[in-house]
């Protein structure tokens, strides 16, 4: 492996982390925060103190990387990148307890929005932008980023290709340009662009600059934190509403984006079958919600504008709340819990399995049955009429048996602690594995994540992690056979 | 498709139906039950015409099958089966609901043991003979029986081939001996032989003669129906033990035994490795639950005992309980719902998704992460040393994509009704699904499926014929392409 280079990549995440906690740093001065100013400085500083001895240490890297390197290489960052983002939290003593601030930042980067405060409103306006602005960081990811700015790859496309698959969700990442730069630019551009967008229509809303920024942060990143003890309970319709709308948005793929603003491409965006998929699952999922939810206290149209809401706040893995979903009748929180297994398109700021995957997996599986019918035709898996490669369609379904041990793995560690229900334990796990946030009982929408042991906060960080790099870069990076091929070849390396 | 070898097939299957209802009739008339004896009488005659109208319609069949006949084949038989098998319930009126009667034959059949009885000892002898006879019957399949005993095949050793593979359990199920027909004999003669050594345990016990018929049928199919209301909680510890352990005997596939009394190849039975991670499963599972349950109230010793009896019941999908499972810590509830998932041996009389597979797509898993450490190197997937075919390695994640699309839909159906829990409906489903029985909650072992609506009951009646052929033979049975072949092929049918 490449260690040098991996070292080089990290130096300079560190150092865009540090450069981007200096407007959380200004917010703090703005409001007079003496204590969280000091505190995101003294953390910046560290933060880039670290990227300097890593940029030193690893000066004459050769530039090449393989996938293995690049998986290890966005694994480690994640996880370097948490540490040094909890420290404004953890100097400034707002969140005293490390791993709590850890959890937090995870939760944040990971854009999951998954919270151990229990006053948030009692934070400082500081931490709580540099809380909101992980989930804007974490979105489009810090190494698309870092490949958008940083004049690194030069001709060699084979290492940004490797970095920006590791880091970005979904089955299969495509160039959307030729040149991979231009696609992290790309990319970039329309997240900003977008963003803006958010940010105008809830100033029109009349919400304050601050936490217009803040929400705008949450809903792009498709994270989950608010600034409001209630999340967006107090919020007006028209806010809500905006709020809704933007996380569908930001759950499209962005490459739908990039064909429509750049390529023009109308009927090709409108017959994306993942798109497609996506809308009828909020469509459907919406209508079913209404239906089960419409009572007499409940007039219809009421329970349309909380369905809808609640059905894209979690099909896109926000987890942004207008109510306590939590005491919807069963048959409404199962179809919440489904949504959460799908998650929202591929290459969408959006967690979860990703509807291309649900695609994939579901036409493997008619491939299965039709060769039972017709043995001796070969099938392929075609998405979008093109077929799909047999590398990604195994792939996929290794994918989903991953998916399926980890949920079975972290369900049965976090259940260790005798004080949670079955219920609220799965969607613990769920909420924070699929990047959600807040999930069905003792960790439903009004409550939060404080009162699991050390413990289960460090496995529900690390599922955080596996979900928001789609498990294998995390599993590549604490697999045996990784470093016992490292440690080999190490004189090469 | 072959219609009229279908149809004879399924002459065969309710003609062996019709005297297999024998024996419980005769147990009525033992016990001067008038009702009983004559309902069975009739159902047995209705369903022996119903086997002389079907042979007379399919006279002269050709005998060639292919895969997708003999899935159609079987199961089509099971439905039929069940149909017939639930008449003795439903003209007795002991069970006088159709549905119900239904619901209760299939979870015998299916050897699920989920029932819609509240008092079981209320029930006439014969009919409660029936009843765990129909797990005796499922246990092994009525079409393996069937090719054991008629002379059906003649050198067509494909026909046997595709019907066998069709109802056992299993990834990939070998011949044990060249001819498929010695096969399916061999098979049956060591069911019988272990269900004759189960029940002289059984009687040694202190067991009346009829308790331990029923009990041994129950155990033999890991079907999991008592005859007492509170399952095995009134048992002595030395019957307690013999159940543990004959669950465990039958859990285990059958090759094994073949192996171990036929060929005298120990060292390969030792060096199994889908016994070896069963064994090790049942193992871990028990230490972890003894750990977690023992507490002041309950010494090690007990804990153990009754560890180690639920571990055994839930993995080999039996359902059988000597205490209320319900009550323990999350941590043991969470630990038997992964073994839920886990199930018995491919080749046994157990359900659930089988160790065998499990053990695949662990190494499907692990092949893709060393695939990307090692892109340039082509694995392939070994199992006891053999390389397991791509095609059946393709077909397992197949299983787990369709087991993981079963389980979203049923309890999406399933939560439709507003008076069950979360947690009931998922176990449920669950429980049915595996073929295991008693769920957890409202539905866990001191409780039973009665108090369901109509339409849930008959979600969970298909989710058991799912479960217990395996998914692809109802999938295929009810999937538009088949029947459009067949139409556009009938006239050559």
């Amino acid at each position: 492996m490449n260690f040098r280079m991996m070292g080089r990549v990290n130096a300079y995440v560190l150092a865009i982390e540090a450069v981007l906690m200096m407007p959380s740093a200004l917010v703090s001065v703005i409001y007079r925060e003496r204590v969280a100013a000091v505190s995101i400085f003294v953390s910046a500083l560290l933060t880039l103190a670290a990227a300097g001895i890593l940029y030193f240490i690893t000066r004459g890297a050769r530039k090449g990387m393989q996938a293995r390197d690049g998986m290890v290489c966005v694994g480690f960052s994640w996880i370097l990148m948490s540490t040094m983002g909890c420290l404004p939290f953890f100097l400034s003593r707002e969140i005293p307890n490390f791993i709590d601030a850890l959890f937090e930042t995870v939760s944040g980067f990971t854009t999951t929005g998954a919270s151990i405060l229990t006053d948030v409103e009692a934070m400082s306006h500081g931490l709580i932008f540099w809380r909101s602005f992980t989930h804007w960081i974490g979105g489009m990811g810090v190494l698309v980023f870092m490949l958008a700015i940083v004049p690194l790859s030069g001709k060699n496309t084979g290492f940004t290709l490797h970095l920006m698959r590791a880091e970005s969700p979904g089955p299969d990442v495509g160039k959307i340009t030729p040149r991979m730069k231009d696609s992290a630019r790309s990319l970039y551009l329309m997240y900003i662009f977008l963003t803006i967008l958010c940010f105008i229509f809830l100033l029109a809303g009349k919400m304050p600059v601050f936490g217009a920024f803040c929400t705008a942060f949450g809903i792009a990143g498709t994270g989950g934190f608010g600034i409001k003890a209630d999340s967006m309970l107090g919020y007006s319709d028209y806010l809500q509403t905006v709020s809704a709308v933007f996380m569908l948005l930001f759950g499209i793929n962005f490459t739908c984006y990039y064909l429509l603003a750049v390529k023009r491409e109308w009927k090709a965006v409108l017959k994306d079958e993942e798109l497609r998929l996506y809308l009828i699952f909020i469509g459907g999922a919406t209508a079913l919600i209404t239906w089960n939810i419409t009572s007499a206290a409940i007039p219809a149209r009421k329970a349309l504008h909380h369905a809808f809401f609640t059905v894209v706040s979690i099909i896109t893995t926000s987890g942004f709340a207008t109510l306590d979903f939590n005491k919807w009748p069963t048959f409404s929180k199962v179809i919440l819990l489904f949504l959460m297994f799908s998650g929202a398109c591929a290459g969408s700021t959006g967690g979860g399995i990703k509807v291309s995957r649900i695609l994939i997996l579901f036409k493997q599986l008619r491939r299965s049955i039709h060769q039972i019918l017709n043995p001796q035709k070969i099938q392929v898996v075609k998405v979008n009429r093109r077929t799909v490669s047999e590398t990604v369609v195994t792939n996929t379904s290794s994918y989903l048996i991953a998916y399926v041990f980890i949920v079975i793995v972290s369900f049965l560690l976090v259940s260790l602690n005798p004080d949670f229900s079955v219920e609220s334990n799965f969607s613990a796990v769920m909420c924070t594995f699929n990047n959600i946030g807040p999930g069905l009982d003792q960790v439903g929408p009004t409550s939060n994540f404080y009162a699991y042991d050390a413990f289960s906060k460090i496995v529900l960080t690390f599922d955080m992690l596996l979900g928001r790099l789609e498990i294998f870069p995390i599993l590549v990076l604490f697999s045996r056979k990784t470093w016992n091929n490292a440690v080999r070849h190490f004189p090469e390396a």
